[in-house]
C-alpha cells in the first residue's frame, strides 16, 4: 500500500475508535498487553533481526534492543493505561445563549495522528496505548532499523483487537521507511489531522520544514539552572547537580548554569568542584574563568547547544534582570529553574520566564507526565500552539461545539 | 525593514504587551479607538488612495471603502474589547504533586501573532485590538490594494500608544506587500509563534503549504443542512432558508441541502420553491431531479464547492447514517446542521458528524465569536489542533506551567 492508501484506510477506520465506548477501548489495552506477554519469544526473534542487521554502536544498539523485561515493561505500561480515564466526551463547559440554544464544548479525538520516530520500539507500543485511550487512529511511520520489531509489535496487538471482534484497522504501520514514506506522510493534510516527530533535533527540523500537515514539535531542551544571590548554596547546589547529573541523555536535563555575580564566589568554585566529581566538563564565560582559572572557555555556539552529554555551560549575569532576558535569548523555551529565596525574583522569573515549564527552588527533570501526574506522556512540547510542555491523554484531543436548538435562526 | 528584522522586533517588544496589565490594554485600546475617531479624514483621505489606485470591480472596492460608517464601526468595536476579561494570567489548574511541589498552569499570550489578510482595512484595526487584550505582539501583513489604508490605520493607533507613554512597538506592519513577502513571514519560525490567514480559499491553502512557522487554517465552509425524516417540515424550511440566505457570502452560510428520501416528496418541492423565491438556483443529484424536473443536475464537483452566492446543492439520502457518511466526506469541518424530531438521530448527528459546530433544529450562521458569547471573533478554525470553530481571546492564547517548590529534587 502506499502511504496514501495507508492514511486512508486509517481515516476511514476513525469511527471505529472514536466512537468506541470506554470498556472496548480497555479490552483493546488489556488483550494488546497480554498479546505482548505471551508473545515475548516471537517478539524478541523478530527483534533479533533488527540488531543483527543494525551497524550502529552500542548505545544505539541498546535502544534498539528488547528483551524479556523490556516486553513486560511495555505490556504492562498498557495496562497502566486502563486505570486512567478517557478524555473523550468530557463536557468542557455548557451554556445557554439568550435565544436559547444551549451550546456545549465537548472533548473529542483528534482524529488520525501520525507519530514519526526513531529506533526505539517501545514507541510503537506506546503510541498504540495512547491513542487507543485518546480515541485516536494512529498511523506509524518508525524508522528502518526497527522495522522487525515495529512489524512484530503491530501485528501481535492487532490480532489481539481483532481477537476480540473488535475492529484493529484504526492501527496502521508504514512499513516502507525511506524518506520518501515520510515526506510523504508529512503532505497528507485531509487524511491526517497532527503529525508527532517523537526523536532527536534533525527529526524535529525535518518535520517542522516539510510538513504542511500540523505538528506538535517536541523535546528540544537547553534547560538552565538560575542561582540568584539569595539562594541556599546546598540547595542549588542538589538541585543543579539533579538537573545536569541524574540522566544527562533526556530533554528535561540542565545544560547551562547562570549564576549572579555576587554569589558566584561563594557558589561556583564549591558547584565546579561537585560537578567534576560526577564527570562533568565545564565550559564558563569570561567572569566563570577569572573565578576558577581551569575551566574551558565556552564559545556563543555552548550556549545554544544541548548536549545530552556530561558537559555544562556557566555564565555569570549581574541580577535576575540579565538572568530572564539571557535565557529567554538562548533556551528552548523548554524547563528552566530558579533558585532562590527571594519571593518578588521567584515571581518575577515565573512570569517573564518563555518556557513551557518554569520552576522556583526545583530540578528542572521534573518535566514530564508521569512526574506531573499525567500517567502517561506522548513527548513535551516546546511549541506553544495547542500543548505546551509534558503532554498525556488529554492534549491528544480536540473539541467541537453541539448545539441544541428548537428551530432558531439568526435574525 | 526586512520581514526578519519587522518579526524581531515585534518578538522584541513581547514583553511590553505579554506583561502589561489589563488597564493599560484597557487604555491603550481607549486612545486608539479615540484616535481612529479624531483622524476619520486622514483615514477616509489614506483609503482614497488605495480606491483610486484599485482596478478591481465594485464589490471588491465595497470591501476596501473606509467611510465615516465604518471607522466609527471599527473604534467601536476596539471600546467593546475594554469590557471583556483579558484571558492572560487565568489560572486553567493547580494541584500539589505527592513530593509538595506545587504546580499551577497558567494562560499566558501565544507571543508574536502573524495576520496575513486581504484588502479589508478594518481587520487592521480589529487584529490590534485582540491582539493587544490577549496579549500578544502582532505583525500584520495585508494586501497591496490596502497598504495606504492599512499605514494610516497602523500609525494612528502606534501613536496614540505612544502618547499614552507606553511602547507600540510590539504592533508592526509589513509595508512591503509582494508574494516574497508573505513567503518570508511564514518562514520566520522562532521569532513568530502563529499564523493566522485571514481570507479566501486561496489565501488559506497558500499558508497551508508553505507556511514552516504553525498556521490556524480559517474560513472555509461547505456547510449542510440536514433534513431527517421526522422534520417539521415549516422548521425545516425556516432554518434551510436562514443559513442559505440570510448572508451568502459568509463561510457559516448553508451550500448543500440533504434530506432523507422519505420527507423529500412532501417537502423538497416546496423547499426548494421558497429558494427559488430568493433567487437561489438549485442543484440537485438525480432522486431530486426525478421530484422537481426542472432542477439543474448537480455534479460530484458542486458538493464540495463553497458557493459564498446565490446557488445550492441538493442530495437525498436513505438515512441518517448516508447523510452522516455523506457530510463527513463532503464537508470543510466547520458547521453541520440536522433538522429532527428524533433524539436518537440528533445525538448521533452531534457525536458522529466530524465537525467544528454540529447543530440539532438551529441555522447553521450562527458560528459566530458574537453569536457564542465570545464578545470578539478572530476567525472560525476549521482544523483540530489548537482550537476549533469560533476564535476568541482565549483562543490566542497558550498556557505555561509554574511550580513551585522548596528544594524538591528526582530520585
Amino acid at each position: 500500500m502506499t502511504v496514501e492508501e495507508i492514511c486512508r484506510k486509517a481515516k476511514e477506520h476513525v469511527p471505529s475508535i472514536a466512537l468506541a465506548p470506554s470498556r472496548s477501548m480497555n479490552a483493546m489495552l488489556q488483550a494488546a498487553a497480554a498479546a505482548l506477554r505471551a508473545n515475548t519469544m516471537y517478539l524478541i526473534d523478530e527483534n533479533g533481526r533488527d540488531i543483527e542487521a543494525c551497524t550502529r554502536g552500542p548505545q544505539f544498539i541498546d535502544r534498539l534492543r528488547l528483551n524479556r523485561e523490556r516486553i513486560e515493561g511495555i505490556a504492562a505500561g498498557l495496562e497502566k493505561l486502563i486505570a486512567l480515564p478517557s478524555p473523550v466526551g468530557e463536557v468542557m463547559e455548557r451554556y445557554t445563549t439568550p435565544n436559547g440554544m444551549e451550546i456545549s464544548r465537548v472533548r473529542v479525538p483528534l482524529g488520525v495522528i501520525g507519530i514519526i520516530y526513531e529506533a526505539r520500539p517501545n514507541v510503537t507500543a506506546d503510541a498504540i496505548g495512547l491513542c487507543i485511550k485518546s480515541g485516536n487512529a494512529v498511523v506509524l511511520r518508525g524508522s528502518k532499523d526497527a522495522i522487525h520489531s515495529n512489524r512484530a509489535i503491530v501485528s501481535v496487538v492487532k490480532e489481539a483487537i481483532a481477537k476480540l471482534k473488535l475492529d484493529p484497522e484504526f492501527i496502521q504501520l508504514i512499513e516502507d521507511t525511506d524518506r520518501a514514506s515520510s515526506l510523504a506522510l508529512m503532505k497528507m493534510n485531509g487524511l491526517v489531522d497532527v503529525i508527532i516527530p517523537r526523536g532527536g533535533a534533525a527529526l524535529i527540523r525535518d518535520a517542522v520544514q516539510n510538513s504542511t500537515v500540523p505538528i506538535i514539535e517536541t523535546g528540544t531542551g537547553n534547560c538552565h539552572v538560575y542561582v540568584e544571590s539569595s539562594a541556599s548554596i546546598l540547595m542549588a547546589t542538589n538541585i543543579l547537580v539533579n538537573a545536569k547529573t541524574q540522566r544527562m541523555s533526556v530533554c528535561n536535563a540542565c545544560e547551562s548554569l547562570v549564576v549572579d555575580e555576587v554569589i558566584a564566589k561563594s557558589f561556583l568554585p564549591f558547584a565546579i568542584g561537585v560537578l567534576r566529581e560526577k564527570g562533568i566538563e565545564v565550559r564558563g564565560d569570561q567572569k566563570t574563568r577569572q573565578l576558577v582559572p581551569d575551566v574551558t572557555p565556552a564559545t556563543e555556539e555552548d550556549f545554544f547547544t544541548e548536549y545530552l552529554g556530561p558537559v555544562i555551560s556557566v555564565k555569570i549575569v549581574r541580577d535576575v534582570s540579565e538572568a530572564i532576558e539571557f535565557i529567554n535569548e538562548h533556551s528552548s523555551h523548554h524547563s528552566e529553574a530558579i533558585v532562590t529565596k527571594n519571593a518578588a525574583f521567584a515571581e518575577r522569573f515565573l512570569n517573564e520566564i518563555d518556557s513551557a515549564v518554569v520552576y522556583v527552588n526545583a530540578s528542572t527533570r521534573f518535566t514530564d507526565g508521569f512526574e506531573f501526574g499525567f500517567g502517561a506522556e506522548m513527548g513535551i512540547s516546546t511549541q506553544k500552539l495547542h500543548a505546551r510542555g509534558p503532554m498525556g491523554l488529554r492534549e491528544l484531543t480536540s473539541y467541537k461545539y453541539q448545539v441544541r436548538g428548537n428551530g432558531q435562526v439568526r435574525g
